[in-house]
């Protein structure tokens, strides 16, 4: 059985550092054969889709709206929901573990889920906004991780410990 | 572009007849390359999406819960959303049209949520329950179309009209 | 503890003896000191709560967008849920039993969560759509009873049979 | 009209001094005659809503689950909604304003549909969890403001700066 790994940030990246930290993250979680579940929308939900398709693993974006159009072009499958930002909750129930990079207060949303639902969290630290705020921190007794790197994310969101 | 197909009926079915009928339906889905969209559950939905499988379709299954292993062993992509019934409004809107068999309460719901959708439901006669009480009827201005067989719900649903 | 009681319909409703009907069960169930659930907007929801605002009952409106100002005038707690139609589920829970007039497919979406939550459900006969439809029908073992007036409808939805 | 706050925060809380803040919060609340929408549950839900009582404010409480039994004894209107932590969204859009006091992981997804749904948000510095680690953080642009006490905070959520 495969694993799904949620990859959560930011709708709307201008920097090419924070694009490139996502594509590698979709790249590297190809080469383990995960699932990927997304938001399904731009901006690092994009960047990292179209790392995991560039190394032919399988996307998944869960959509606030009612069309299937609004999925970004590295989408594979596409679920749109129809509950607005109420489907934030669902890309974090769908996946195993959750790798934060950067991020807003959608992703502040999704990473409170994540800990509801025992899921890990490993954020990128130096990728900005809500990963920065809050690597490191424990919350509710649930402890949030962090990496330095894509590599380094992938590695630990896939591990037990 | 594939099309997206939901179908939907009762979580549990004891009439070898209505599995059958199931089954079928999956299995002429898979012809035209269609995506299944289903909760992911038992009875028509297990049947659907085994018909599928044999047709080598893709199935995906949308749950209430909040686990993968509440899916049935013909789901390809599982997405347990958590939110109990009012996934079957994301059920609805995941795919372009709907095909129903059988079906209770949450079958009543489905309907409704396509209709309200613009959604295209074709229900199997014969098949019993919210089909066979719907069939034919016009609900908000809005047709439920009906077929005699897999084959002629699997051409309507496909078709412009 | 008061009862709190469901009422539900179309949300655009021409014919004067619709909203008759609709503002004499509003003004029966206040008689009964019932809290008042509806969907908050037009038509059946909206004279149901004028009827019980004549009878100084509390009413309660459940909307599906992000705003107060979609309740009608009659609505003394608008409660804005964001996920559209899904609060058609909502609606059914939060009451004790459900009275249904008329209605198209959101009247659908509601009764059929209805009986899977095991609310009673009252349609009241001669008021068209989806309760005439529904009346006296028994879905997934469960029956949906009828009655012929409004005062009939509030006494069989607070019987105990 | 009556503004609509909603206050948000643990649901088991041990300290005596953070009950206090909440219920301070709520007596400060009743006074401008606000309706508190709150989750309905136990900790920072409950004291705050004993501090309305005790002023004679009217208390609304969303539930996660699908009955009103679930609500502390504060609350006025109890609406259950079935959706698990996706009801979070909701107590969050059904308020003018948010003022957090400690908190887990689900104060984290409200703070974030807080700014998500542009609502003001004000926490009480001193009460721990969340409140602590986010005051005065910006948030995708969005600053989530201070306050050193309850009667501050009150002061803050009411101001229109």
């Amino acid at each position: 059985m495969p694993k799904y790994i949620t990859v959560i940030g930011s709708s709307i990246v201008f920097d090419p550092k924070i694009k490139d930290i996502a594509y590698r993250v979709g790249l590297e979680l190809a080469k383990h054969n995960v699932i990927l579940i997304c938001g399904g929308r731009g901006g690092v939900m994009e960047h990292v889709a179209r790392g995991m398709k560039d190394g032919n693993g399988i996307t998944i974006g869960i959509l606030p709206g009612v069309s299937r159009s609004e999925a970004n072009q590295y989408i594979d499958i596409a679920i749109p929901t129809g509950i607005s930002h109420a489907r934030n909750m669902i890309n974090v129930i769908a996946g195993d573990g959750v790798i934060v990079i950067g991020g807003g207060p959608g992703t502040l949303t999704e990473i409170g889920y994540a800990l509801i639902f025992d899921k890990k969290v490993v954020v990128i630290k130096g990728s900005g906004g809500v990963a920065d705020i809050l690597a490191d921190k424990t919350i509710g007794g649930k402890k949030i991780y962090s990496a330095e790197t894509p590599t380094q994310a992938v590695e630990k969101i896939l591990s037990r410990d």
